[in-house]
């Protein structure tokens, strides 16, 4: 499925707010007859975009998928859209199948922001110094311990992740931070291009993201960049 | 200015209603410290957008455009932009002195439409036909009476306009319609677009667009365009 987070206070269901789990399974519960949990490959915060997310569930109705999609689409609000939807295996689960995950952050730098881009886009004034953060952003391929790249209070235990691919581009003042790994922390993505355009702009010094993930004593923390940017762009199994 | 007019009750200041107008002149006049009246190139409906609007003000404070272009952007929310500002001559008026305007109208068809794009595209599930569209649309070019192809109850006493440019363009399902003329009768370019899609589509003969310019007799209307796919593109002076 995809989906404009802009108005969702993110993925995961919950009590009285209107949330992108909590939609479509409404919606499917409402076509199946019966309650309906999904599995998704990970949960995206409030005002955060996908353009491909996966999640599965598990139905006794024999209702072909294509027909489940059309009428889920019909349900949904116009700010989710399922794209397609196939039978899987039993044991096929959308987080614990993925092989990796990618996500693609906006930044745009100028004096004013177009309102059709406002909602996809780290609006920011100063200029970045590209080739500065291109270098930087090197730094974090390979396996490495993100725990100074996730959120306060997070109760993961195993923090060592492998980004596989990672690349920044430029158009004009359009940048495009795009990052692809076995899986995230909790705000991951937001840490990593936080502090990326902190030494863009001149506010940290070179290496910043290299030190971060050399942990030791005192846990420190980067700058977090805004949910707007950034969208699971693909999880691939 | 540009404005993304989703979430608008269109640019026409009314009371309790949010619209473009009722924004901009609350935002001047906390600027200027003075009540603002200000005068566009024309309305706009809910949920049309913008990428060129044209307003103008009198004012007796002596604050730079470029200054209050700045303040006023930091006052908006941020659907609405102010691209650029300028002082002219007294006898300057949006309406009165604009040439002509350009609209731009999108639409798509395939089976279902990306939640980003769901805002600023008519989104049809029937095919339509290019060649016939595209040789009807042609119909519409040079001086003709466009009384049948404006909202009802309209008080407009001169119902003709010229039609400078016209052309529809196609790229795999996407469709855009672009109009340039001296003026637009309220909901024109709306009938005109409707009225299209359904030859397009096959529910109109052919020639349906030219047999509407020649009025006789009993009014008779085409079909409507919702406001969604609808851009107020160019004001020319």
């Amino acid at each position: 499925m995809e989906y404009d987070g802009s108005s969702f206070s993110g993925w995961q269901r919950q009590k009285d707010k209107v949330t992108v789990q909590g939609e479509v399974e409404s919606g499917l519960s409402k076509i199946l007859s019966q309650n309906v949990n999904l599995i998704s490959s990970g949960r995206t915060d409030a005002g955060v975009h996908a353009r491909h997310q996966v999640a599965n569930f598990k139905t006794d109705r024999n209702i072909p998928p294509r027909d489940i999609k059309k009428a889920l689409n019909s349900f949904l609000p116009k700010d989710v859209r399922i794209k397609s939807a196939q039978s899987v295996s039993l044991d096929f689960h959308a987080r614990y199948s993925a092989k990796s995950k990618i996500y693609s952050y906006n930044i745009f730098t100028g004096e004013y922001i177009s309102p059709f881009k406002a909602r996809y886009f780290w609006h920011l004034s100063s200029d970045l110094d590209f080739y500065k953060m291109n270098k930087e952003l090197k730094y974090i391929l390979g396996r490495h311990d993100f725990i100074n790249f996730q959120a306060k209070g997070s109760s993961v235990k195993d923090t060592e992740r492998t980004i596989s691919s990672v690349f920044l581009k430029k158009y004009g003042n359009y940048y495009n931070v795009f990052i692809e790994a076995d899986g995230f922390l909790y705000k991951m993505v937001r840490f990593i291009v936080g502090t990326l355009i902190e030494v863009g702009r001149g506010k940290f010094e070179p290496k910043r993201l290299k030190s971060l993930l050399q942990p030791e004593g005192e846990l420190r923390r980067g700058s977090v960049a805004p949910a707007r940017g950034l969208f699971l762009w693909k999880v691939k199994y």
